[in-house]
């Protein structure tokens, strides 16, 4: 059947071959070519994986005989035997591309049975040794092979540690420890109803098929669904052969970063242990030391690895993540990969290798993730500051929040309206929790993963969220919760960080997101290189102010609604509203002319020199009337106390009126230029207001050139809507200018969020001189989902199923949405080949989204301020990866 | 400027210049050609209109000139002098290619001044009949040309006769009216502030003027809007010499069809009477007589009639409606055009003309207008029914209604919700009476027009409505009103027509829509031509034999949730949407399995032999639960009375559960396959109960080709919807068909109704056997309207303000929503050749509609029953009109 090679040894591979023999693999054949100390093994290649997912999961036995031809130079290289008498042992480890978790780690001591421990005890005159090995590895080998739960072999090792009166594994004597390897033999027979297998070749084929199983292990899928990784890459499998650090005092075992991970500072960082197994260090039974300490112990060694650590971070022009064994007294490199660091040591290191002439800027600009961006822009937890960490969950939506915790959503909410912060702690969330969720500052979860109902909808709303903590158990009828059996009740002050999942007891201090030099530095090298300009959605001149400091090129979106929101004008919004003749409606607009002019004042002086992108009045006017729930109980008790007659007859007729505004779909009702064109009055009134604004700043010595207004009609759909806008703004704008005797060049243009938009774009280009897409609104109509009530409904479960890959509203619909940006792009240009055109919807801050407007040619993207830098590395991105 | 000739001479145009000479120019102008009595005149042309109105409205020297030879010509002709002593009067109408109300109609005696009229009378020997015309063209032209209101002439008439202490214009005498006419003139300089004209020429020039600019009023401009009449085309203008109807006892004038407009009976039909004016027998002072009698009048004038009329039936190849006038025994024609007729009368009209082998079939179809048609597809009045009319309004929404009137939509919703029917009767409507037209028989207004919201809303709905009705007065204080001073109190019970606009007291017999004979024949040979196949949507039994009677090739939609809706079974659906476990939803489902299962037999049996697609359920859950509002007060009823807590309990989960159902905007909401995913055992017991019925069916003896079963998965927006769906579906027929031991093919097909489902048109034909446009929700997410909000709020102010041409819930939206129609076309062909498309949108029974889908190619259309005749007519003309 397959004629190719499955299995390479290490010396026949190299790092390039990393998708054939994963990454793990080819960094340790790279190691070998290049000289480094690694101990020989051999590699079952990712497409025998794949063969074997085609075979229904069964080894051939083309594979077996080849695994076996590797297996006997390795016994030559290392003058063993597997299964003889100087035993040659194994470490079995899995090898994706990338690593992912929920995938087989590792079985070390492989090639262990009554016979060969004998042996290695023989040779190594170290019975104790020979039989912790044993008992290891019948552990490892029966938890990811056969499955059988770690808590059985864990209370078994306590009780046989209790009998022995004695309180570390260390104090277990080697008979101690040989009868421990019998007992677990024992459990294994119990447990899983037929004999460990002592076979150490039976042991390897079914160790490699745990390996190829693992692939599809539930998290792991998750992982690649998570991380846009294809399920049919497959994982290779590492069979190498074993050394030891737990041999005695002249062994050791280690890790190591060549940089540190969370700050990026130049300087080796990690540590190590004395007389250890691997696992030792990541178990956390004993206490790790670190690695410039084995400088005093073993300063030979020491010297030796930093010169490893130097060649290996050259030789990979990255920082490295280096495992390390010591038997002996000789030093051995058992793995080396791209280090994980925060988001913060990523630009440090990439800018800091530039520095150092390792790699050119655009190399740089290639290592640091946008979307890892996101956690520097969001409130943090003062990095300072003493935290009383109880758990840790999956984070699922970045930034930090502190509250009370409270279990229910109705009690969120109502304790949220009388001002209190709390963070909404479930098991797991439902539609039925929005309010709650939308009142609390966070969610915590004890259940559920990164595509949760919790999760999605709070990265969706922007909230801190940490779910699937697993040591979290909520007890909803006493009102108390248990974290590791410590017992609190309800109500208890708890924080979260969304950014790395840990829940911490009590308020923290919270520091705004700040930008270091060195992103600094990687952000203006990305501006040399972007061809997308970048604009901020910005409302208020303190946004505006925020979004320069962040580096906005102007604004993409100023929406006035959230003008008219403000607690004093509500007031005056709703006579203008509710007003019955027009006279009426056209003194509450003159009321709110000059509020609306100052804002507009404060941001043009802010953006001075920039574009701004003004919106003009979108949402339905219903928004800002009162709660019609609320109104309905209200006139339901007036009338039965039948009082004060005036009040029920004006609330009455308040609830009639909020009656006929109430639409049954105001995503799709009455909104947008649809007002615009039935109330010349609103938008008269703010472009009076936009054009005043412009006028005093002129006045005050501003440049016309500083003030570069582009008006913009929302929700247009058919071209007269557009032309008949365009005419009034005109006319408003020319009389103002005209009073004032002043001169102002602006832009009109349109939004596109509707199908129908870009589907007669040629049309809307004659009068509109720029375009910018809506993608929210336009993800809504081409999909036909509501947004507020797709990611409380259906759309998690659909992300889980993977009926969606990504959520549209976070990533943009390439095959839907995108193809209607592209006609309309295509459309829009063949009427008026210099149109403007831009973004403004929340997919100008998502790096993936941002390559895709890069690609289509749009000339802006704008996002909210704090993505800006995030938009400003995507853009550079884009040019680089086209 | 102009070098174009601007006037013709009746004898230099013919029929074929109707653009040019508009329609009743250009048939004058035919007629003379052909020899008939006709008496001489000339046309100013549309074009002369066009260039008017691009001259801001000046009439230039160049067409006065032309217009002055033309005059000559005339005189020459009728050996008579404008303004001479043999005085030549003339009458001016307006002439556009359609005739249309609004538009100016005829000025008579043009050409008299205080000389002329002394002159007529000499010639004459007719004091009075020269005052009598004089006082007429006074009076004619103050109206049209100068605006002075009719009611102060009529006043003054009245006056005048109420001080000679007689009854009728008749018996005014010849000093009587040579006064009334100077009072007349007296009257014009008061109202309009200058002398009446009495140059000719000048009168000429302003009638021509006043022809032209009735073009642009309101009336006229609404009327094209509604008939799709090109706002450019214009009008022209028609000058004739006068004939005199009223010159004594040998004269007369009248009206006639050549067949019987209101059957279509080949029998002459008309009225005349004797020494009068045309103006009089539409005025209704004097009663005309039947056109017979004129026979017994005059023998030989009645015989050269009845040979002229024939002979334009025959030149026409069409029903005529003609005007004649007979001067001392000569008989005139003034005018010939096509016969308006009823929907009844042109069907019989056309099929009798074929058989009398003067048109073809073809051609007869062309003669029949879809549209038109569906007066007869509603439930009329029954034509032998005595009726009290007691007004007429403007015909803008088809049927016939009974109810009380009602003036206020809350009572009209009090009123139905106890049963009775009611019509809202409103001065206007507004959309805050949306409920109360809901819970209304019939709407009937007195102000607006064809545009007004009533008119919208009620042919939204598909509810009868009659507007505009100027005689009806309301008093909405007093709770009473008036028809022609007549008083009626509020809940007086009135029947409308909104067919005729009739206004009728009392109630009145209706009768279903039947197909006539003729009809019948018109359309087996509308079925011969078609490529189109007609299908019904239907969702009982019922519906569907109706649907076979009216012709139907199968169902095109069949919605299930209708089944849901029934009384009996709406605590079963609540109990399985409110159900917490799933093993409560699938008790409740097993529950309704036996149910829907009937309703398909029922459906499936008489279908047999036709294709029948069923669309699973697509509603957002709410729809089947109890009002929020009302929920809502009755637990802050029973939270305050503090009695029956468990009650209490129960409406709280119950308001909670509505709550947590409720959607932002549930027309994108959970609903369609996103129901059938999250909750597919509701889809699979629908799946269950149709194969079900059909092995029960197939067990009762029929075929399995009789059984055409076509399975619709609605709302589909990505591939892995329909994916999924479609092997929920294949497993849950198989497992049914397994189990009966039956075989049955059938097809999976999707409804295609998001913009997204047209992008991806060519994934989703892998999978989908069929599409079945879904054009109500294509059209509301393509432009983003909600229909209920968008037909209630600012739709009518759109089609008013001409930025939409047409509804494009009624009339398909070829620019936006057609464009993705062809787009779906074309990929889903890409991938499924043999794909089989069809649409079951409301635009399915809309003529102009049905010809795009023939254009673009679907296999079928489908319907509601009644629209079936019109669709196939409609679907036999897109293959002739193309």
């Amino acid at each position: 059947m397959s004629e190719q090679k499955m299995v390479y040894q290490f010396s026949e591979g190299s790092k390039q071959m990393k998708s054939l023999l994963g990454g793990k693999g080819a960094n340790l054949a790279e190691m070998s070519r290049i000289g480094l100390p690694v101990p020989p093994g051999f590699i079952v290649t990712t497409e025998a994986c794949n063969l074997y997912f085609s075979r229904n999961k069964e080894i051939w036995p083309e594979l077996e005989w080849e695994i076996e031809e590797n297996l006997r130079r390795l016994e030559q290289q290392t003058g063993r035997l597997f299964g003889g008498t100087r035993p040659l042992l194994l470490s079995v480890r899995s090898g994706a591309v990338v690593s992912m978790p929920g995938m087989m780690d590792t079985i070390l001591n492989l090639g262990l049975n009554q016979d060969t421990v004998m042996s290695l005890a023989r040779e190594t005159a170290n019975h104790r040794f020979a039989y912790d090995c044993y008992r290891r590895f019948i552990q490892m080998f029966a938890g990811v092979v056969l499955k059988i739960d770690q808590y059985h072999f864990e209370n078994m090792l306590h009780e046989i540690k209790q009998r022995r009166g004695v309180g570390s594994d260390a104090a277990l004597t080697a008979e101690d420890l040989e009868q421990t390897a019998g007992l677990f033999l024992e459990l294994v027979r119990r447990e899983s109803g037929s004999e460990f297998p002592s076979d150490p070749r039976q042991q390897l084929t079914l160790a490699v098929k745990a390996v190829f199983d693992s692939w599809h292990t539930p998290r792991a899928s998750v992982y690649r669904r998570n991380h846009r990784i294809s399920d049919h890459l497959g994982t290779a499998v590492n069979v190498q052969a074993m050394v030891f650090g737990n041999m005695g005092e002249d062994c050791a075992t280690g890790v190591a970063f060549t940089r540190n991970p969370s700050t990026g500072e130049d300087t080796l960082y990690g540590e190590f242990l004395i007389n250890a197994q691997g696992e030792d260090v990541v178990a956390g039974t004993r206490t790790p030391r670190p690695l410039p300490e084995l400088g005093q112990l073993m300063p030979e060694i020491y010297r030796q690895f930093t010169e490893i650590s130097g060649k290996l971070e050259a030789h990979y022009r990255e920082m490295q993540d280096i495992e390390f064994t010591i038997e002996r007294g000789k030093l051995y490199i058992l793995q080396t990969r791209t280090g994980k660091r925060t988001a913060a040591a990523a630009v440090k290191v990439a800018v800091d290798l530039v520095c150092e002439k390792v790699l050119s800027r655009e190399e740089a600009l290639q290592r640091v993730d946008p979307a890892q961006l996101e956690q520097m822009m969001h409130r943090q937890i003062d990095p300072g500051a003493r935290l009383n960490v109880l758990a840790k969950g999956l984070p699922a939506s970045p930034g930090a929040a502190s509250g009370k915790a409270v279990f229910c959503a109705d009690r969120a909410q109502a304790a949220a309206a009388e001002g209190e912060k709390v963070l909404l702690v479930r098991p797991e969330t439902t539609p039925d929790d929005i309010h709650g969720i939308i009142a609390a500052q966070g969610v915590l979860t004890s259940r559920g993963g990164m595509t949760s109902h919790a999760a999605v909808v709070a990265r969706g709303m922007g909230k801190p969220c940490v779910c699937g903590c697993d040591a979290l158990r909520i007890d909803l009828v006493n009102n108390r919760f248990y974290i590791d059996d410590q017992e609190y009740a309800e109500g208890e002050v708890l924080s979260i960080d969304g950014s790395t999942g840990r829940v911490i007891l009590g308020n923290v201090p919270l520091i705004d997101p700040e930008l270091s030099p060195e992103f600094k530095e990687i952000l203006s090298w990305a501006d040399q290189i972007r061809r997308l300009k970048v604009r901020a959605n910005a409302d208020t001149p303190e946004d505006a102010r925020r979004a320069i400091q962040l580096g906005a090129e102007g604004i993409g979106l100023c929406r006035t609604e959230h003008m008219f929101m403000e607690k004093s004008r509500l007031p005056v919004v709703q006579r203008m509203i509710l007003a019955v003749a027009l006279e009426e409606r056209l003194e509450a607009l003159a009321e709110l002319l000059p509020m609306q002019k100052n804002d507009f004042k404060g941001i043009l002086r802010e953006m001075a020199g920039h574009p701004v992108t003004i919106r003009l009045l979108d949402p339905p006017l219903h928004e800002f009337l009162p709660d019609r729930d609320h109104l309905l109980l209200e006139v339901d008790r007036l009338r039965r106390e039948k009082g004060d007659m005036e009040l029920l007859r004006q609330k009455e007729s308040l609830l009639q009126m909020v009656r006929s505004l109430t639409e049954m779909n105001p995503m799709l009702g009455h909104r947008g230029c649809r007002l615009g064109i039935v109330y010349p009055e609103i938008y008269r009134m703010q472009v009076e207001a936009i054009f005043a604004a412009a006028v005093e700043l002129l006045r005050e010595g501003l440049a016309p050139e500083q003030l570069q207004l582009e008006i913009m009609i929302p929700l247009v759909g058919h071209n007269g809507e557009l032309v008949r806008m365009k005419q009034e703004v005109e006319q408003s704008a020319a009389a103002v200018l005209r009073e004032a005797g002043c001169e102002l060049p602006y832009l009109i243009g349109t939004m596109i969020e509707l199908p129908r938009a870009c589907l007669v774009a040629d049309q809307l280009s004659e009068s509109a001189q720029f375009f910018s897409f809506g993608t929210n609104d336009l993800t809504q109509t081409t999909l036909g989902y509501s947004r507020d009530d797709a990611e409380a409904k259906f759309l998690p479960f659909y992300i889980q199923q993977k009926i969606l890959k990504e959520n549209p509203f976070m990533e943009i619909d390439r095959e839907g949405v995108g193809q209607l940006v592209r006609i309309a792009i295509e459309k829009g240009r063949q009427t008026r080949p210099d149109l403007k055109l831009g973004i403004c919807g929340e997919h100008g801050g998502d790096p993936v989204s941002v390559a895709f407007f890069h690609e289509v040619g749009l000339h802006y993207v704008s996002c909210s301020p704090y993505r800006i830098p995030i938009a400003r590395l995507a853009a550079a991105r884009a040019v680089l990866d086209a």
